[in-house]
């Protein structure tokens, strides 16, 4: 059987056909396909887009509508996974409580599940990636925000308000940095793409010398990206954030396996091409400050799956959930 | 049917017979009793003590054996669940990963099962005190230590491997103060009974005025109780003291929350006496740096059972786990 799964962005809405059969596998991705979301023009044209987005690919994909079980939508912010309706996510203007699910389901033949985006991506590595072999995982996705998701004995923990595994705001200094959340000193408001890039500029501004300097002072763009560039040229200040990230990434990690214990811990998005920059560092903080079994045994790898886990774990727990809606 | 329950702690053994089908009301505890641990004298006079004990209980309570459906023990430190053997208890001298399950099993005529003590007392609330209504909880137990326990959907989460819920070592100050498992700044290193005696001394020490004054002077013990008792009597740093504490608790209670989002956190264990001294700040933080609808639902209560709740939740998880092995 084939699900189609949907990652929901606000710049973009990627889909993709899977094979449940052969998820995980090459060919377990029949068929994928992105388009841009028009977040401005509201949830109405969104959700028409995400439509015929599952049509188009369901079409590439050469397979009739009776060969799909189900589609699985990842949408951000927060929301009721079982009525499917999200609440007010940051980044999709106009969306107040809006019943996706119903939406969907009204113009497709099929059943459809929605699940918070982070949870889908974490469930498409636990179920086709960097968690395959593994009963327990947590990932932390590190982008402009930190997302994670947690697995538990093969279980996702949504927890009793759709609110679990919101790891980015695990409190790493108390009454640290203020973090987009509202809190303080959240692991977000160091590790994440953006606070690379907050840091790295008020170590310029305190007058540390960097081969980025010009566009700083020129007040350029500068990406997390750019910085990892410039560590991996030579550059030391720019080394020195980047390890220091790896640094807060194994402090909140330490809280969070001392809460979950889990047998796995992925690391994903764009930041994780820094490669060793940030592990090495990470690990030794792991190391050092965990408990003796945990710290020895949990394994800490990067995400196998790159952009298409939000759309390969949605249309997974697709199956998982619509399979025990069906079961008899 | 009747499951016993027992507590093994370094300085004493509780037990007690839990009539499976009224726990949580009056009657459900049938007989119970407490004996001095002897830790000095080593694992075998321990366990002895601990076979000692049952008996006791089961008699006190008239019941023949064939009316017990089994054994649950609470132990302290790592330990295997599933082989019930206790690796290397801080306060037990000379265990080294006994077999405590098959030794205690080997001179009674019933089955036995062995948890870690801080999820046994978790798990006695969620079956018969402050959590018997809801289906995830979060324990922490305010103690020499922090303990912790984690019920989710029903479930105990004991984690890959038994190191889940050690939620004294969720780290609240990157870089802080020293803890006892040899990480700095955890929870346990600021909101713990040893750790608010430290703090209450150090503000002395750099000279702040106390009306425990001559005791910390002539360096007589200071508990936390006292510390407690000072500070409704008007002192204003034993009060100061106090609440810092709940903050510091609510701090790594958003971390913990932000992970799992249970329905309820329940704390026990002889600082919540201090009642709303704690209570105010801690539930004020959690407003403050929590997730909205987690920091608005999430219920924050005190435990119930007291002290008997780790033989309580010990004989509990003995009726879940034999259940499951002998289910046909």
């Amino acid at each position: 059987m084939f699900y189609i799964g949907v990652d929901l962005g606000g710049t973009n809405i990627k889909a993709g056909v899977v094979d449940a059969s052969l998820a995980g596998q090459a060919g377990g991705v029949l068929a994928k396909d992105s388009t841009e979301t028009q977040a401005d023009s509201g949830p109405r044209v969104v959700i028409q887009r995400v439509c015929q987005i599952v049509d188009a690919v369901r079409q590439k994909g050469s397979l009739s509508w009776e060969e799909i079980g189900g589609i699985g939508v990842g949408s951000p912010g927060t929301l009721d996974h079982k009525k499917g309706i999200i609440f007010y996510p940051p980044n999709l203007p106009g969306w107040h409580n809006v019943p996706l699910r119903d939406e969907v389901a009204r113009n497709l033949p099929v059943g459809v599940i929605v699940e918070n985006d982070a949870n889908a991506a974490a469930w498409g590595e636990y179920w086709a990636g960097a968690g395959r072999e593994v009963h327990s995982m947590v990932m932390l996705t590190l982008g402009t925000g930190i997302g994670g998701g947690i697995i538990l004995e093969g279980k996702l923990v949504r927890g009793a308000h759709d609110s679990a595994a919101e790891l980015g705001h695990t409190i790493i200094v108390r009454d640290g940095s203020p973090c987009g959340c509202g809190s303080r000193g959240c692991l977000e408001a160091y590790a994440s793409a953006t606070a690379v890039v907050r840091r790295f500029k008020e170590a310029v501004g305190v007058g540390r010398a960097t081969s980025l300097c010009e566009n700083v002072k020129e007040e350029k763009e500068i990406t997390s990206k750019m910085i990892y560039e410039a560590a991996v040229a030579g550059d030391e200040l720019a080394r020195e954030v980047m390890e220091e990230t790896g640094r807060y990434l194994g402090t909140g990690i330490v809280s969070i396996m001392n809460t979950v214990n889990p047998e796995r811990v992925v690391l994903s998005g764009g930041m994780i091409h820094a490669g060793d920059m940030i592990m090495r560092p990470l690990k030794e903080t792991v190391k050092e400050l965990a408990f003796p079994i945990p710290a020895e045994k949990t394994e800490i790898v990067f995400a196998t799956l790159g952009e298409d886990a939000g759309f390969i774990g949605a249309a997974g727990l697709a199956m998982e959930r619509l399979k025990e809606t069906k079961a008899v």
